[in-house]
């Protein structure tokens, strides 16, 4: 297949055209309407949407009700009561269904009905007496020594609702007082919006369904379990079918399966790889209309758009985040117009934050970077996360999506950038940012800060040592992670902050002293000793100002070994289970790391010694409470003492305050 | 029953030292406690909160990946390729499950791998070129114009995840994107919290349950169906019992087939009535123990809470308000405690807003008071709401709740108060506030403005025409409805304008002309003729301040009626609808009002007139969007004849301005 054949149909349209041309088609295919409604109980309703506004059919209360415990009686029979003379009225121990005897009998200026909360008022009766305000007299009678108002302790008819007024408007999301307002009112049915209909096929020959072990060549298929989520959320239905492979032949046959059951839209999902064996594109067109094929917009460029015997149909591209921001940009947001609600995307909360880092951006698409945000000092953060389309965790760890729109070329590094936050501003305010030296451990002291403090949490940015003294200075972080070694003192961090933040107050505090050792192979097939060895293997680096690669020169530099010598010195990972994970696949022999990230990936490990590695909290932040409470953390008993347990940690000093400035 | 009987428990506690008292208990017998964990699949995952962290069993991608298509290399092969000098690289067709042959073979710089996106390097390969970069010759050989870097379009092992690194944190709640994390990370089920069990026995003997038609003194049962759709939410699984009538032994029965179910909380729902026919305290105290009898918050006072055999119980109490606050105020956050979850009361966004009334409270009480919210200004306004706790609407309506804390008397009005919101502040910003006379078309003018203008909403307010005016004096409204008669004049609403707002630029447009008479019984039974006969019939009228109060006195002043001379003119409703009601039930005879509140009510109606209903619109808000909208709704065609085919409404001069000042 040549580039010409390949690319088509592959003309990127801004993704306003896009959607303006989806809207289009459905308005002339007469699709472009609220979804109709259907009939289902009130107990069933909780989380549709009126599909028409809802009229009270009865009052409530549908009688004048007793609102106290006591006696119903006439207020006009009661005007002359006094302290001083009190009067008697004639008890009538039930409700009568009738109408009482009522007047002056003898002494009795009139009848008072015994009635409980909620009784109706008996006919002749407009107010209450608290049974605390009356005398027993006997059996028949009770004397009353004040005159009450007409209505008074009397929930009168329709006090809540009156009967033909407006009890839920159109297009309103059932909550659940509504379902009171409902059956109270009379309602005991509500027509709501029909769920829309979704259908997904998965294509890809490379797919394998999750829960089966993959080969090499196979991927774990989930980009349908992420669809089909994300229109249940929007409150749809969704058919996913099995996995189709990349033959034109089946897929031509899934569509129209698929289309047999008329859903409201039809996503088919690219595999991971799209490329030259995706049909999705070609069989649109060929069974029905392609509208759009390509939209400049990051992630997500090779989204299809097309119609089909009516029906629309999405080509959803494969990359995991492309994906899931389809899913965002287009699907959700058709549903939630069939359904009457704003989208999703329109409801969040927008921020501005100033980005820590230059976010380049193409100057002619719609970019949407995923990116952490947090509160440091006056400002509002945004770190970048890892762009590559095919990082499903940027988006699990991601709090927002900064939007970079057409026709800039991206944002500086301290600018301000528009946010789309996927949290409450809320939980933004009540995050930690701890940029620097990446530790397994980190994940682990986050999950004690959140079930210590709930409600806040750490996020850790992993940046290297140096790029976490950096952070501070900059005030971007509120606190920094370094295990850095003076090659001329052997002594561990101090100089460095002395030489990097000279002017900011802060303490050093330790987290723990850490084993750092060789990562090699289960068995260790090429018999590698030492430091010494690296001239003759494969070595896998960390990056530059990594606390780790500061160690490799320093020990390298004893060996006198020029990192010329080392084959690998320039391939560069920016975690210590990364340098495991090449390890594990033999893309290197060895690489320098925490023993406890050979211990996650099964491989053996030759011990280099221990270094301390602190965390740097300038004095600044110490009032905020997160940081409080991550300081009696790290000075407590049970955070250390449960981090000692781990293999390759030593807590002894963990909590100690190395330094201070 | 005696008073002391009654109250024997009845002892407020604050709401603190009540909440305290649960978890003390809770605490004791072992169940303030998150619950266990229980394994789902990753397809029935979303929502759901997990039970422990999540740790990669898979790295993702699991293999080094082609990330594009093209050619797979030995990077170090094609070091000497230029422009000039062109390297040949023999093609092997089909990516090789074993090692290909490598090396110089003849003028062939290295080997070729044909790959797709998505596909596994070969081994001894480290390098993608991509197909646009190659030039093919013949079948058998490619020809390269440049070098390519190690790892150029390669998606390394693990660039996602990690094996054994965290994937998700504990007591996470799953989104779509988690799951595919989950599933990418070889987690095909994951352990997360069972849902807490809900047992729900809703009593009392004057209730029937949704659907049956009410008969005097019967009340539709529908706080179960607000608890249990609160639990749901919740993410709690519920039985809800059938109603159970006042009867000791019948609920004692009932709760112990409840408690033999095991479940975590049983809620036994007092009906409306409470009183003297209440037994779910004394049955608690019998069966277990009872803790609380009355905690001091408004609403709610009566609850109780109890445990018996280990399991918590709540009772709640009847009044439709009450229960679903004791909903959000107990059992919600200990499911929510249960879950690992804040509290959803917790998580709403508070605000500080100016209150527009007075809000009195008891001093020993926690009090919520149901509060609109709108921005009017520069302000933020709450607008309490109706305080019955029967009231259910005024929780449907409300956008948040102030919240008056023990030991304050309560809120001036033009204070601020701290306010619990139900909704977005955005959504709270995009409302328009009309104070001023009611109409039942105001709704109807709601639903326009949300269908034409989405995002917007319209809360009116029914405080009477003069009401009106004054909250647009105190800038606490956009917009104000008034119909006002100058009694000497006989011309409508412009002198009371210029009486209350003659500093305030504005323009008066037209709503429309409604048609005014007596409201009376079908079929007329006492042949009311006209005005001339209410001193001889029982009238019900509308508060002070209304502009139909104005227009009886005007009328009655003509006939040279004194207002002592009717009987009920002291007797006030707030709206037409109230009214009406009033008439239907046989409380009143006749009322004033519009023809439609008659139509609504299937009541007979006699014409006195027809009056000019406005708004007020202040020149101040004009440039709001949501004013803007209004304007354009009342100026246009469509919202005009929809009113004008209304009985009762005349739109030929609707959208006029008759005035401007």
């Amino acid at each position: 297949m040549t580039q010409h054949e390949r690319n088509v149909y592959l003309v990127d349209i801004p993704l306003d055209e896009a959607r303006a041309r989806l809207t289009e088609v459905l308005q002339a295919a007469g699709r472009w309407v609220l979804l109709p409604g259907e009939t289902v109980s009130v107990t069933e309703a909780l989380g549709r949407v009126t599909a028409a506004p809802v009229w009270a059919k009865l009052s409530s209360p549908h009688y004048h009700t007793a609102a106290m415990d006591g006696y119903a009686v006439w207020a006009a029979d009661t005007v002359n009561a006094t302290e001083t003379r009190p009067l008697k009225l004639r008890v009538v121990p039930k409700p009568a269904s009738g109408t009482g005897e009522k007047g002056d009998q003898g002494g009795v200026a009139g009848l008072a009905y015994a009635v409980n909360t909620g009784d109706p008022l008996p006919p002749d009766t407009n107010a209450v007496i608290m049974i605390e305000h009356v005398q027993q007299v006997g059996e028949e009678f009770v004397e009353i020594r004040a005159a009450v108002a007409s209505w008074q302790h009397v929930r009168p008819l329709g006090e809540d609702m009156v009967a033909t007024e407006l009890v839920l408007p159109v297009n309103h999301r059932i909550r659940p007082v509504d379902l009171g307002a409902l059956a109270g009112s009379g309602n005991s049915t509500v027509l709501v919006r029909r769920a829309p209909r979704v259908a997904i096929i998965p294509t890809g020959s490379e797919l394998i369904p999750a829960g089966r072990t993959p080969q090499p060549g196979q991927i774990i298929e989930y980009n349908s379990l992420v669809l089909a989520a994300q229109v249940q959320e929007a409150g749809g239905a969704t058919t996913v079918s099995d996995i189709v492979p990349d033959d034109v032949d089946q897929l031509r046959a899934a569509i129209q399966t698929a289309l047999g059951q008329s859903p409201d839209l039809l996503l088919v999902l690219s595999g991971s790889s799209a490329g030259s064996r995706d049909h999705t594109a070609s069989l649109v067109g060929e069974l029905g209309e392609l509208l759009v094929h390509g939209i400049a917009v990051r992630p997500g460029h090779p989204v299809i758009i097309g119609m089909i015997e009516g029906i629309p149909v999405i080509g959803v591209p494969g990359y995991p985040v492309s994906a899931a921001l389809t899913g965002e940009l287009f699907v959700e947001p058709l549903l939630a117009h069939w359904g009457g609600k704003p989208s999703a995307l329109e409801s969040r909360t927008r921020v501005q934050a100033v980005t820590t880092r230059k976010i380049q951006s193409p100057i002619g698409d719609d970019d949407f970077v995923r990116v952490t945000v947090a509160p440091v000092g006056e400002r509002l953060l945004a770190t970048p996360l890892n762009r590559g389309a095919g990082v499903i965790t940027s988006l699990v760890r991601a709090d927002g999506l900064a939007q970079i729109p057409r026709f800039s070329e991206g944002i500086d590094s301290g600018q301000a950038v528009d946010v789309i936050l996927y949290r409450t501003l809320d939980e933004i305010q009540h995050t930690l940012l701890l940029m620097g030296s990446h530790d397994p451990m980190l994940d682990f002291l986050g999950q004690y800060l959140t079930e210590h403090s709930p409600g806040w949490r750490l996020v850790s940015g992993h940046v290297g040592s140096l790029g976490g003294l950096v952070a501070l200075r900059r005030k971007e972080a509120h606190a920094a992670g370094i295990h850095l070694l003076n090659p001329q003192t052997g002594a561990y961090n101090i100089d460095d902050v002395r030489k990097y933040l000279p002017d900011e107050p802060l303490i050093l505090m330790t987290f723990a002293h850490r084993e750092q050792g060789l990562i090699v192979a289960p068995g260790n097939p090429l018999a590698i000793q030492s430091l010494d060895d690296l001239p003759r293997v494969r070595y896998i680096n960390r990056q530059r100002g990594a606390g780790t690669r500061v160690l490799l020169d320093y020990e390298l530099a004893k060996r006198n070994i020029a990192p010329t010598n080392v084959s690998g010195y320039d391939r560069e990972e920016f975690t210590h289970l990364a340098v495991a994970a090449a390890v594990a696949s033999g893309a290197a022999d060895c690489g320098l790391g925490v023993r406890s990230a050979a211990i996650a990936m099964n491989l053996d490990f030759i011990s280099v010694g221990w270094e301390r590695y602190d965390l740097v909290l300038p004095t600044a932040y110490h009032d905020d409470p997160g940081v409080k409470a991550l300081r009696e953390l790290l000075t407590g008993d049970e955070f250390p003492q449960a981090l000692g347990a781990h293999p390759g940690y030593d807590t002894r000093e963990t909590g100690q305050i190395q330094y201070t400035q």
